[in-house]
């Protein structure tokens, strides 16, 4: 049993017969604080492991960090608590972090600005953080049918870390569909930040030509951490929403939903999914 | 079609066979901003609709709001902003908002203060918001057979508002099983917040007696936002979080997860759920 699930004893409950108690296995949720030159940037509620990944994954999608070279060290300074130092050339972030007004990420819950930031504006242009990456230009192109094999994969890679079934997965694939890592997290926006950290420090950032599986739902924060590490293709079992869906357009990314079974729906940039039979209008 | 689905033309691929074009309908995400007498206090990413109650529910689960007294007016200046103007006796509310150090809300992303929060405390006790309720003296009992029938009706009643697949409901039930609210988001925690601003303007809370049903997971967020409201039953269609379990053990409240098909699982304060056949160790 791993530090990602916590044994507890559970009332089983029929609706009809006798009730007994078992053991359950439960993912684990706990606050990890994020620390910059030791003042406190912000807590996440994640599930522990991967947790310098997570900070530094956090970091660079929510546009906080550039370079890893702005960073002299991240680590573990308690077990919930990420302590980064910045680097003597690295007062880009500190300035960064400073001017976001009181330690407030960009694009989570909190303008950037004290002034009104959102009436009257373009919501996507109010709240997004700019990509370093130019996503659009990507000329990678992935099959349908190694798409739709990429649920099961990361599924099977699931199995093997995870017994709870509270746990969201973020996968980062070749396009041949080979798993490079696979991160699993209580947050879906977790296990995309701890794929980040994993790909920046692998030096793989930005990450062309590869693709982002999201267990879940896509959402304009998950479509967003995606293009802040140049990803050309976000794929999600579930639905997306509308803003992830014209984040995706505008940032030229290609982002595939309902990937489940035979079939999968392309919301943009079809130009990236080889099919045989494309009509007219694809690409 | 309402302004919670938007219209989109996708292009649905099989593995085999051809791809073609056809409407899909989207979940619509927006950023809503919530103003406190005209300065902002946050930025939630939401479905739009019940914004109000969504801006009430929000500042009473987060701590920020004690009793609706405190406000004069919540409207909507934009379709996307919230503006709250404290009542004259409302200093409180207007004191609290500017203790959270720089607009930051208590239990989402931010300490509290600037000192370590986390850091060698019990990770609950620097996260959690005081409830102004005592849950854990609430007597009320309901049946396994109403909880397993509460899912079904959750499904039924959105079945009417959503056909977008990309939507969390959160249910508010009495104990004999009828339907008092229902309410859908693209965040989870928005869901629950729409339903407690609702319960709030209708002059339910304490919630004594009732019980909420999540289409999710229960994370410490949505244990945290129950107890805020006197919920003294939580119950979720899937898995609990270690941390959601803890909170609502200390909080005193029942706490059910897996509630599929005709079992469940309680996790904590088994004695609200009758059993004819319980163990000894129940209660």
């Amino acid at each position: 049993m791993s530090t990602s699930t916590a044994r507890r004893r559970v009332l089983r409950v029929p609706v009809s017969g006798a009730a007994d108690y078992r053991a359950d296995l439960l993912a684990v949720e706990e606050p990890l604080e994020i620390r910059v030159d030791g003042e406190p940037l912000t807590v996440t509620m994640r599930t522990p492991g991967d947790d310098i990944d997570l900070a530094t994954g956090f970091l660079f999608t929510e546009g906080l960090l550039t370079r890893l070279g702005d960073v002299r060290e991240i680590r573990m300074c308690d077990e919930n608590v990420a302590a980064v130092t910045v680097a003597d050339d690295g007062g880009r972030l500190r300035a960064r972090v400073d001017e976001v007004n009181g330690f407030q990420p960009a694009a989570r819950n909190f303008l950037t600005t004290s002034a009104c930031g959102v009436c009257g504006k373009d919501s996507i242009e109010a709240i997004r953080v700019r990509s370093a990456f130019d996503v659009a230009a990507d000329p990678v192109r992935v099959s349908p049918a190694v798409l739709a094999g990429l649920p099961d994969r990361l599924r099977d890679a699931q199995r093997v870390f995870s017994r709870t079934g509270g746990l969201h997965a973020a996968g980062l694939f070749t396009p041949d569909g080979t798993l490079l890592v696979l991160r699993e997290d209580v947050g879906r926006h977790n296990a995309v930040d701890k794929v980040a950290g994993w790909a920046l420090r692998s030096g793989l950032v930005p990450l062309t030509g590869h693709v982002l599986l999201v267990s879940g739902r896509a959402s304009f924060e998950l479509a967003q951490k995606a293009l802040m590490i140049g990803l050309p293709v976000l794929a999600a079992v579930s639905a997306p929403s509308s803003l992830a869906v014209s984040l995706a357009e505008e940032g030229g990314m290609t982002l595939v939903g309902f990937l489940r079974g035979t079939t999968m729906n392309v919301y943009t940039g079809p130009q990236r999914v080889i099919t045989e039979d494309a009509p007219a209008a694809v690409g």
